[in-house]
C-alpha cells in the first residue's frame, strides 16, 4: 500500500535530484505528486518505476526508454516546455511565465517502427563500431558548454549547464 | 532598485553553484558582493548578467562570452589563479595560500581580431561539421578524469573534477 | 596528531562528494571511519591522499593512480561490487542485499608491467595525437546517458549517472 508519506519522501527525492541538474518540476505540486503516486504504483505492480501517463507492456528490457525521468523528457521539454507527462517542465512554465500545454506523444506505439527518432532507431552493430568513421554522423551531436567544457551528446543543448548552470545558448555544437 | 538582501541571496546562489561544481568564490567576501552587486546592476541595465568589469556594448547575442561566469574564467583560473574580476578564484587564492593578482583581459577589444584564442576564432560552418576528418584537430582537446571518467573539451583540466571531486592531474588528455 | 573529530569531519566530507555523484559508502560506519583514518594518515605521511590498503612508494605524480577514491574503483564496484578497500561499495552492498567481498588487486606490483589494463598501458605519444583515426579504437569507450546525454569513458558505464541519477541500463555506448 502506497500512503501519503511515502509520496512525499519520493516527491521531494525527484525534486531534489531535479534541482540538482538543473530540471524543474511542475509548480503545481499536488498535480506532481499525482504523478509520483503513479510511479510508485507502477514500481509496485511493475517493479520499475515506469513513466504513469504511458502504457507499459512487458519485463523492464523492453520499457527502459519510459522508466521516468523518459527518454523523451529532455526534447519534449525543449520543443514544448513540459514533458509528455508534464511532471517535468522548463525553467519558464516552471516560473509561470509560460503555461502548461498538452503534447503528442514521442514514442512508437508497441510493434510499430518510429519515425527516424534517432533514440528509436535500431543502429546495426558494426555501423555502431565505426562512429567515427569519416563523413559519416554521429548519433547524437555532441554540445559543449563553452563556460565549464562540459561535453553532453543530444538534440539540442540543455536548458541549464548541470555543471555551471550556464544557459543553453552559452552551448556549442562541438562534434555532429 | 538593487538592496542588500538581492546582493546576498544572487551572492548566496552564485556561492553554491560554485562550490558544487568545484569552483570557489573570493574569500574577501565584502569584496565579491560588490561584484555581484555589480552583475545585479548590470541584470537591470541590459538584461542579462554582464560581467561588472568590461564594458558590454550590443544585445545578449553578442555578448554570451561576457555573461557571467564568463566563457574566459577557467582558463584564467587556470594560468592566473583568478578570472578577470577576482569574484572565481582557484583553490589556493580561496585557503590564502597565493595572493590575488590583477590579470589582463583575455577578450579581444570590440571590433579587433583576436590573437589566435579558439573561443574568438571564427570557424567556417563546413569545417566545424567535419571535425570528426582525420588528421583535423578538435576545437578544445578533451580530458578524461581517470577516477569516474567524466570528459570535458577544455583548454587544460578543470582544478576539481566536477562528478567526483578528483584534481586536475587524475586528468588524461583523450582526445585531441 | 589526528583525533576523532578531522575523521568525523573528513568522513562527513567524504560520504556527501560520493552521494552527490552516484557512489555510496561501505554501511558498516565503523569500518568507513576506520579506512578514513588510513587515508589521513597518509596525508600527513606522504602528502597525498593515498589509498589505506595499498603499499605507496614514491611521490604524488607516482601514485596518482592510489590516490583515493583511486583509478580502479568504478571498475571494481561493477565487477565486485566494492573497491579494493571496500569503502566505497555498490548501491545493492550499501543497501545490505548483497554481502561485501574481498578482491584482488587491480592495480600491478611496483616494478611489474600489467596485463592489459588500459589505464596502466602507456600509450605512446604519436599514437595519442591521433585517436581520432579511422579504425583505431578509443582508449576507453564513451557512454552517453539516454536521458540527460551525459558523456563518460570508461570500462562500463557508471552504476548510477552522476547528473540525472539514471540506472546504468539507460546507458548505451556512443563510441568506442
Amino acid at each position: 500500500m502506497i500512503n501519503q508519506s511515502d509520496i512525499e519522501r519520493r516527491y521531494l527525492a525527484i525534486k531534489e535530484q531535479a534541482e540538482k541538474s538543473g530540471y524543474h518540476l511542475n509548480p503545481d505540486e499536488d498535480f506532481a505528486k499525482e504523478l509520483v503516486h503513479g510511479i510508485l504504483t507502477n514500481e509496485e505492480r511493475y517493479g520499475f518505476a515506469a513513466c504513469p501517463c504511458r502504457l507499459c507492456v512487458g519485463p523492464r528490457e523492453e520499457n527502459l526508454d519510459i522508466i521516468c525521468p523518459c527518454d523523451y523528457r529532455d526534447q519534449d521539454i525543449t520543443e514544448f516546455g513540459v514533458c509528455y507527462c508534464a511532471l517535468y517542465v522548463s525553467k519558464d512554465v516552471a516560473a509561470g511565465i509560460t503555461p502548461v500545454s498538452y503534447i503528442p506523444d514521442r514514442r512508437a506505439p508497441p510493434g510499430k517502427c518510429d519515425s527516424g527518432d534517432p533514440k528509436q532507431t535500431e543502429v546495426p552493430e558494426d555501423e555502431k563500431s565505426s562512429l567515427l568513421q569519416e563523413g559519416r554522423p554521429l548519433l547524437y551531436p555532441v554540445f559543449r558548454c563553452r563556460v565549464c567544457g562540459y561535453l553532453c551528446a543530444r538534440t539540442s543543448p540543455p536548458e541549464t549547464c548541470p555543471i555551471c548552470g550556464a544557459a543553453s545558448d552559452r552551448f556549442e555544437k562541438y562534434l555532429q
